[in-house]
């Protein structure tokens, strides 16, 4: 997956600054982009390093404030002037930068909080406390002394929270920043850069402080500087991104667990029961039955053309999954993820292992996510799920059954749900969409992979709704980055072409 | 549920003790039997609390051991020889007497070892440390000082661990003993008493214990003085159980968690695939669905009547158990449990509640449980299962698949399975059946309530296959005993006419 290519023609800093300093101000080309690439990955790495060092656990609110403190100070030096966007909780920062000539605004949306650390499962003193590593003789991770990452070569990594998702990115786009400052390079667009700081939380002030800053935040397209490339690690733009409501459904049996011997057979099971359940709503081919559930979504032609174009290897993703068929959903990888799924992400009942006790439990609890696309109004879904468990003989309720129910209704389930936000989806052809593409078909001599959509979900629809604008990410780290587990990574070649994917961007007329 | 009646002919002990000493010898009749239940059940108090004072998790071998002593020293004292059968972790005991003119052999079934405690949920000092309550004009439990024990009434309680699951039953054997032997009344048989002190572990050892020392075994009968009476209180003989096996069904998804939006509607859910695999064993009435489960059992019409004739109320179990409708496999509670049942004990896929995760799970797993009745081979009936299963298109292992098998088959599960002990079930006339019946209607003046199955499982088919002997179940205690849970206790009404039931059982000729 090494996808850097040695360029032949060998060309210095130093050309390309009195270039462009001397007010020749091109384009740049592949060439110099990849040159400038190199210099600055590596100058930047004491940037990068600092960052990865402060804690950034959204549950601790005083490492949250130091976070904030270093990315106001980081954009302060650079020109931009910072807001604090308050919420109830931690706020929002928005930083912002004017240039001449500008206009129109590109809204940039970064990810500052970083998931939760096991640090018993990490290989390295702290999760953060950054390590550069290269891969041994043995094939193993091998640290490599700080004062050595000059010499660095593509295949190294840094291991850290939040290398990849999402402190790598921003540290690129300050490289980014600062590379086009020095070549006195300006953006033909102003900038406007919104700072999450409780994404992993799941961004639960973000709706609110995006409408009632909505006149703060106007703009003409989102870009979002987060996520992984494609499996290929070649330059990719991703258009989309499914949403998610959740729902959790609980069936009844005896209302507390029963001694199997003296009430099997007769004591109703609430496992059976959901099993029942959850068998009903989907095929053995993983397809929803629900009647209505994918109504609306239809893959014409030139959408088909668009999903194939993605060089996937169907039986390259089977073969890490080990799987020997998938669900039916799509033909392919990229058609499945075009539809709403409807997935078991837990499923619990009494107790098994070493914790099993001979009873009929007492309940019986699922847990499903929804994740939705453009065609899914989530209230229409869930309310079809509800729909069908009355159609197999349910009470439904939104609470817990009182004793007088459980003694009325032979079958009851109670079922919660929630929509934390809706899909987005950007056209190809939209002026974001050929701008950007522009930009890294220039960084790269090639078009970039273009996904329609991503399968997993992110916070964007709160944007795209209010502000009326479209968005594209922008992925550049690499896909096997242990994200939100132990032991994550950036891999350098990624954080050095995301440094020239930021450079291109930043040198994009739009 | 006060069966007490109160008898209206006084009579003194001491009358007893010179009619029975003078050698005008005849059987005890209910006034006798009645009038000595409560001397001895006031004197004995003491007893119980000594008894149950020594804690006996079978988990503490230390602990066990004081038991043993205790045991050995309390049979010792009434004449009888102990022996210990050394198993592999700890021994069973055999306590002996004999009596002159006798020609046949009791063995005497008692467990001596108890649950684990949860002592932050007794509301008492500890579980080891007997309280006595009465409950208060509040209608809660209030402790009663020790000293007041002669006072007692038949619903004051004696709270501890094992009080009524099996120490109490233990100490009215001794009094029983105790009684007989200040009336000069000696038993026409002989009695051998095996204690269990692992039978909370599932008596592990005990199936190859009774075939090492069958010789030493040897006897005409079992009676096990263990569990509670018929929910009406009333005087109870059972003359079988369930028997238990076990299996654990595990299906698979992807080898690790997926991204439920990388891989949602592409990676098979192995929930689903559980789910499905459980809705397609029963019916939406709980019966099993696989063919030939149920083989070989027919209830006749003079099985009918057997277990019409228990008095059970079906509203007041349906209401206790909080439930608008029983599983069809009998019509009514006694028909439900003759035959064998396929429960779900526990289900898991995943994560719930707090610690939900949304991901595709890896894997899925059921724990079901088998109770066994006579007409059942154990593991025709476990074969039945897997046969259904490989039907379903699976291929079935007895371990993790390895990664070719996931990449070969689309459908595996594992399932491992235990066939714990098999049911035991003795006619209703049998020698056994009748002498205890008449027993216990000497002692009460009616026939007891004969229950042809208990549904839970008891470790009495080694005894039963091993020693070709029937057995009998005297239970004796309240069904509300907190059996298993915290607050476990023995009504003293249970207690006095347990010690009057077993007074019946050595005073009747066999």
């Amino acid at each position: 997956m090494n996808f850097y290519r040695p360029i032949k023609f060998k060309i210095t800093f130093l050309t390309i600054l009195i270039s462009f300093a001397a007010g020749n101000a091109q384009k740049l080309n592949q060439i110099q982009l990849d040159s400038l690439s190199k210099k600055y990955a590596k100058s930047s790495l004491p940037l990068l390093k600092e960052l990865l060092s402060i804690p950034n656990d959204a549950f601790y609110a005083a490492d949250i404030e130091k976070n904030i403190k270093w990315c106001e100070s980081a954009f302060g030096k650079r020109g931009f002037t910072t807001t604090r966007i308050e919420t109830e909780t931690v706020p929002l920062l928005l930083a912002e930068r004017n240039h001449k000539k500008a206009t129109k605004t590109v809204l940039i949306y970064l990810q500052i909080d970083g998931q939760p650390v096991d640090s018993t499962r990490w290989f390295q003193k702290s999760a953060y406390t950054p390590a550069l590593k290269k891969k041994n003789a043995k094939d193993d991770w091998e640290e490599v002394a700080w004062i050595d990452m000059k010499g660095f070569e593509d295949d190294w990594r840094v291991f850290a929270r939040s290398a990849s998702d999402a402190k790598g990115p921003v540290a690129m786009f300050l490289t980014a920043l600062d590379a086009t400052e020095e070549l006195k390079i300006s953006p033909n667009y102003n900038i406007k850069v919104i700072m999450d700081f409780e994404e992993e939380l799941g961004s639960p002030q973000l709706p609110k402080a995006v409408i009632e800053n909505k006149d703060l935040l106007t703009a003409d397209m989102l870009i979002i500087f987060d996520g992984p490339r494609h499996i290929t690690n070649r330059p990719t733009l991703t258009f989309g991104a499914r949403g998610i409501a959740t729902l959790q459904l609980t069936t009844y049996g005896p209302s507390v667990p029963q001694h199997s011997g003296h009430f099997g057979n007769y004591a109703p099971n609430p496992a059976l029961r959901l099993s029942k359940l959850l068998a009903s709503m989907k095929d053995d081919d993983g397809r929803v039955t629900i009647e209505g559930f994918y109504d609306g979504i239809a893959i014409d032609e030139a959408t088909e053309k668009v999903l194939k174009a993605v060089p996937d290897n169907e039986r390259q993703i089977q073969e890490r999954l080990q799987i020997a068929a998938t669900d039916k959903v799509g033909n392919y990888y990229q058609e499945a993820i075009q539809y709403p799924s409807l997935n078991i992400r837990g499923m619990q009942s009494g107790w098994i292992n070493e914790k099993v006790r001979t009873i009929i439990p007492g309940w019986a609890r699922a847990e499903i996510d929804v994740r939705l696309v453009l065609e899914s109004d989530p209230t229409r879904l869930l309310n079809l799920i509800k729909e069908h468990i009355e159609n197999e003989g349910y009470l439904v309720l939104d609470r817990e059954p009182t004793k007088n129910e459980r003694l009325e209704y032979a079958k009851i389930a109670t079922i919660t749900s929630e929509i934390s936000y809706q899909s987005f989806r950007t056209d190809f052809d939209s002026e974001a969409g050929l701008w950007l593409t522009k930009a890294l078909k220039n960084a790269f001599g090639e078009d970039p992979i273009r996904i329609r959509m991503s399968g997993g979900s992110i916070p964007i629809s709160p944007f795209v709704t209010t502000l009326n604008i479209p968005a594209v990410t922008v992925p550049t780290v690499n896909r096997d980055n242990n994200q939100h587990s132990p032991n994550e990574n950036l891999r350098l070649g990624n954080y050095r072409e995301g440094i020239q994917t930021m450079i291109a961007i930043l040198n994009e007329k739009l």
